[in-house]
């Protein structure tokens, strides 16, 4: 029986309108962009933790963070092409993931076959995106910023056959 | 082998002292109702998310929002029953699902075998309800809002047999 | 054909400095502690909450909570460890258990592996622990407390062959 693992990664960054608009692999070109290292793409980020936390395999951080600088400045599809590659190197075949974007804009929604085919090609699996407000309540209410929140699905890569 | 999906999905509303309250599929008559179209039951909502993400079907807004009135007012019950029946007819069968409400009341605990027996009635699988509180921290802990999370297995429906 | 089971749990716990600090299973000497009954470890408590959720038993509260007394100022670790008996009592195996900490520290990091070593002792499966900050947004950016947020995988334990 091959059991499979579950992983769970959020990725958090404020709005920064002075930077363009990176999310879900798509440059919004109408929308206020995120602060932080790289894009700040929330959801490429926490589908990239979700996938590291599921194959145990650290986090962006202990991945991608300032102890490794080749990495600064990657674009969030980029982390996640490489998060993929690195999860398929530790023995994994991935399922599925799946991300939902918290805030109040971009409208995820208007976008999301784009958005999943871009995040889809870069995992080599698929990649849901979906969308939900807070009703005005916290920071994502107050459009401070965005929230990602991701799980993901792998399984131990089956050995040849003989 | 069959390779099963993981999806997830939270929702949130404020609280609306005027409103009935609605919460996991129950009406709590002595509690404060929560703010939003529909019911804004937020367990029912939370659980309809991570399905759909699951099953890669969007998500509430894009199956039930604006663009769909004859959904408008509907039952947090209704929508999930609604949302098992879509995720099957797109060629899945449901694992589980596992919902945690977070917010400082109503105490979900009290009443947690009914509330799992009408969600799993509407969903037809298991569906498993918990509770958590923030230590009176962000929205949640000041009794501005609960939120849902909540995660769901799903998988390919086998092909019938010859 | 086995299906497997996911299960989603939080903890959130405040800041307190005048507590020693416990988390994923560790004493942080130089850090501040956390408040709350126990020693407040929102690592092990969610890997807890996920696991009880996956099982559908309920919560941290209707297993250790008030009622049952002899549980009380036990360690995040001795609460995990009877988490994973009482999912097996209930009949399923564990697969494994993933949980993310949010907020500015301790930063996870510095001491992953032995994080891992003692919550997957606890749980007697792999058990991944991440971290990631919230670009100072909300209670974790302003380190007023921090979040614990978790996935677990349970399956039915097959039947012994006859």
């Amino acid at each position: 029986m091959i059991v499979p693992r579950v992983g769970i990664g959020t990725d958090i960054h404020a709005f920064d309108a002075d930077r363009p608009c990176w999310l879900a692999g798509l440059h919004w070109p109408d929308e206020p962009g995120l602060a932080g290292h790289s894009d700040a793409d929330v959801v490429a980020h926490a589908a990239c933790n979700a996938l590291l936390s599921a194959a145990d395999l650290g986090d962006l951080g202990s991945n991608f963070g300032v102890a490794e600088p080749e990495w600064a400045g990657a674009s969030g599809v980029t982390l996640l092409t490489e998060t993929a590659r690195r999860v398929r190197a530790a023995g994994f075949e991935i399922g599925n993931v799946a991300v939902q974007v918290i805030g109040v804009r971009p409208r995820i929604g208007t976008r999301r076959a784009e958005a999943q085919r871009v995040l889809g090609e870069a995992v080599g699996a698929p990649v849901s995106v979906s969308g939900a407000t807070t009703d005005g309540l916290g920071f994502p209410g107050r459009a401070e910023g965005l929230v990602g929140i991701a799980t993901a699905l792998v399984y131990p890569t089956p050995a040849p056959s003989a």
